[in-house]
This record gives C-alpha cells, sequence and structure tokens, in this order.
C-alpha cells in the first residue's frame, strides 16, 4: 500500500513552517485535511508532537488560524498536528443536515452504526493512520501528547486515557467529560455507535479513568462563562471521577471565560508548556 | 449631536476585554464596525492605545482573531483598537465588484471624487472619529501610536507621518510605500481622488517623509517571499526616501516570511514592544 500526502500550502511562522495538507485515508475511505507546525528545532532533527483535536463546526485550520499556538511551539520545539473534525466524504445521508452531528462533527469515535460506519473512524484516524503519517514524512520523534477543545477536548480525554503508550500526556479545554450524559453525546453516539449504551463508554472520559489507571498528568482548563458548561460540559464530573479513581487531574475554572478561541488562546502557552515537561525532558 | 455605540460582543481574553462594537460613522455617514481590546490593566486606570489597519478584503476581525497580540497587549498594558477597512454602505455603485476597490478597500483616504466621495473618508475617520469615540468610551488615555499592514500598512505610514501631535511611534507590516508608483494605488488613488496626480502625494508615505520631518521612530517589517513584494510594496522606495529626509527607519527583511497573518503574528510582539516603548515610558 503506498501512502502518499499532497501539500497544499506552506507559510514560514515563527522561524518554522505552518503548513496545510491532504491525504487519501484508508480508515476514513475519503480524502482527510490536516495542518502542521513545524517549529525551527524540526530543521536540525526530529521533534515530539502534540496533537491538537477541535470542536464542533472546526476544521483543520481554526487552531492554527486563532489559538496563537505556534509562539510556544516555536519556544519549546514541539510540533503542531491539527487533524480535520470529521470526514467530508460528500455521500454519507444527513452529514451535512445538522450542525452538531455528521460533517465537523466526528467525535473521535469509530462508528458502527449506518450510515456512519464507512467513513466516520476519527478514533483509528487520530490514534493511528495520523500518527503513521507524521512518523512518515515529518521530522518527528516517537513522543506525543494530546490536546483538543470541547468535542476534541473529549477526544483528547478519549483518545489520551486509552492509549498509555502512545501520549505522554494529556490536555483539555473545556471538554465534554460524559457524553454518555449530556444531550450532544447522547446525540451523537446513538447516531454513531447505536443503541447498546454500553458500547458507548469505551468513549466516555469518566467511565475510561476507571479502566485505563495510569498517572499519567490530566490537565483541564473551564472557562465560567461558557454557555455549555452545566449542560453539556460538566467538569465535575470528571473531577469526581478522577477522585474514585485517585488519578490526577489539575482541573482550573477560569473566571469570565467563555467558549471561544479567545479562552483557549489565553492559556495555550499554560498548555504547551505542560505538554513540554513531558515531551522534551 | 450625541454620539453612541453599540456592543455586539464582549469576551475575556488574557485577563482583559475582546469586544466588537458598531456605531453610526458622521465622518463615512454609514454605520462602522470597530474591534478594542482592553489589556487587564484598564481596569484601574486608563491606558495608552496602539491602532491597527488592516489590508484589503479585512474587516475588524481579522487582526483581533489572527494575530495573537492580545498576549503582548496584555503584558505591556497596551489597548489595541482596529477599525474596519471600509465604509459598508450599500450603496456606493462598483464597491462590490473589485476586491481592490470598494468595500474592503477604503485605503485610508478622504475620497473627493463620485460615486466614492460620499461614505469613502477612512482618513478622517482613522485619525479623527474613532480616537474621540475611543477616548469617550474606553479607558484610553491620550498616547497613541499606529500599525498597519498592507494597505493598512500604508494607512499607518500616512496617518501617522502627517499627525506628529496624535501618534507617538509608527510601524507597519509589508506596507504600500509608494501608492502613487504602484498598480494598487493608481487604480484607488484615481478612483477615490481624480486625476490630479498632486493630490494624491497626501497620501503617499515616500511623499510625506519629506514634508512631515521628525524624528519619530518608524519600524517596517517585510517579508522576503511576499509575492507583492516587487510590484505593489516596494519597500525599498520608502528607505531612499528615508535616507534622502534623513529621517530614521528601521526596515527589517524577513527571510522567508509571506503576506499572510501568520507572518504578522511572528512580529507582532516586536512591534507592540516597540510602540510600549514610547507608549509607556
Amino acid at each position: 500500500m503506498s501512502v502518499s500526502f499532497t501539500c497544499r500550502q506552506e507559510t514560514v511562522c515563527f522561524g518554522g513552517t505552518m503548513g496545510f495538507y491532504s491525504h487519501d485515508s484508508q480508515t476514513c475511505q475519503t480524502p482527510m485535511n490536516f495542518a502542521v507546525y513545524q517549529p525551527p528545532q524540526a530543521k536540525t532533527g526530529p521533534v515530539p508532537v502534540l496533537y491538537f483535536l477541535s470542536g464542533l463546526t472546526c476544521t483543520e485550520e481554526n487552531f492554527v488560524t486563532k489559538a496563537g499556538a505556534q509562539r510556544y511551539a516555536a519556544e519549546y520545539g514541539v510540533m503542531l498536528v491539527a487533524p480535520d473534525t470529521s470526514p467530508r466524504d460528500g455521500e454519507t445521508p444527513g452529514a451535512e443536515e445538522d450542525w452538531d452531528i455528521g460533517t465537523g462533527a466526528g467525535f473521535y469515535v469509530n462508528a458502527t452504526a449506518e450510515p456512519w460506519a464507512k467513513h466516520y473512524h476519527m478514533y483509528d484516524y487520530v490514534v493511528e493512520e495520523l500518527p503513521a503519517l507524521i512518523a512518515q514524512f515529518f521530522p518527528a520523534n516517537e513522543r506525543q501528547s494530546v490536546c483538543g477543545h470541547s468535542m476534541g477536548g473529549h477526544g483528547a480525554l478519549v483518545c489520551g486515557l486509552r492509549n498509555r503508550d502512545r501520549y505522554r500526556s494529556i490536555s483539555a479545554f473545556a471538554p465534554i467529560v460524559a457524553p454518555t450524559r449530556c444531550p450532544w453525546g447522547h446525540k451523537i453516539f446513538s447516531n454513531y455507535l447505536g443503541v447498546d449504551m454500553e458500547t458507548w463508554k469505551q468513549y466516555d472520559a469518566c467511565e475510561l479513568v476507571h479502566h485505563y489507571q495510569d498517572d499519567r498528568p490530566l490537565l483541564v482548563d473551564q472557562g465560567s462563562a461558557d454557555s455549555f458548561l452545566e449542560e453539556q460540559l460538566r467538569p465535575h464530573l470528571l473531577q469526581e471521577a478522577c477522585e474514585q479513581a485517585q488519578r490526577p487531574l489539575t482541573l482550573r475554572m477560569q473566571p469570565g471565560y467563555d467558549h471561544s478561541y479567545y479562552f483557549i488562546a489565553s492559556f495555550i502557552g499554560d498548555h504547551i508548556k505542560f505538554h513540554a515537561e513531558y515531551l522534551c525532558s
């Protein structure tokens, strides 16, 4: 099987290279887009990688355009990889009808129910296929960490917790911590995974902290003025689960901040510094 | 005459307030939008203001979304004000036909030729009306500086050079330094100002350095891979003019950088630090 990818655009940024790429994904059976920021340090040798998983409606562009993360990635010598948030296959019925299901809403699961089962395999895409592509074509060493926002915060927690050997540290901005107990999660999981709620638990961070126990650090930032806080995000559930599982968690409530990229931009420096401690030591 | 404005949205960012506002402009005889970032220091007393003038096709959102400037504004205690790049009056014939004239292309001049003369008064808007509004409704002290990109770099140089008493320092990213000697400038000035090329010179930075002589600092960054460099931007003309006028200019050619906001993001920290020296001392 030949693997290749297309460079759509590359731009110099903070002395490194900001690039936008496409490839034919075997996992999602459709072309997929992703963005990579290579810090200046990548010119002289392989560097560790921080994956950033974005939220509902985003593409691979939002994070690298709006978060101001490249400044810190260049400072610490960390490569940033931002995948798209869903397949965009153009053939899945219903994928374009709602903003919170289908296109832009892959939810980082492997769908098993129709009509999603053919293309919507974002869990395997993020955990397996994309890192293999990065390892083959970019100057990355084997060290990886994962971060994300909202739906992507859920993705970061799930991908991170389930893969102790792949990710050294995990962080999230305003994550959906318990999708089996919120409206977004119910809508998505019932469609992508079907009615057997037992199968949903493999993608619920509050369940996973009990089943994948280790002491890797977790950092979560949550804005107190986030309009999704009470109904969808519910970070106190993760705090309770981590306490029960005796797992370290740093949950920071940030007063006045909302759900936007202005919130992410304000604290992404802390997150990259946090990951760099585990990636660069 | 009563003056008022509408707050469309406010968000916490780096401990300060990122806001988007609208008001009925007397100068442009149409509603105008602008963005303001108030650093945390503005909660306890008035702070200086840095105006950022954006380039062709931009709105008041591009700079505050993509440049990562709030981090530095919060560090130095500088308010950022980003106006829109043109009136959007909906009635000027031809304003929507081309990306480089009319809507999104105000060019920071006071138009005198029809059909632009009614609304297209961006010079007076930026220099007079908007600062008066900021002074009245925001915690700003009397210290101002100005920065801009491309068309807005031209605007920053022109507004800055012509108003020694209003702006303490001037900087630009990839500015159009000699609009009387480039295709964009010829197209705009012949439409907005008419055929008498003598009237164009009041909006040409390379002319103005000879007529408004002082020793305020000028900082210009230019990417060497900018596709507009040779035909439209021509920074060497500013260097020659400043040498002839014995005026200080720091012109930095940045190898490999293009015309994008990734270029701006990479060096906006230097620019805000530069302005803070004159605004905060």
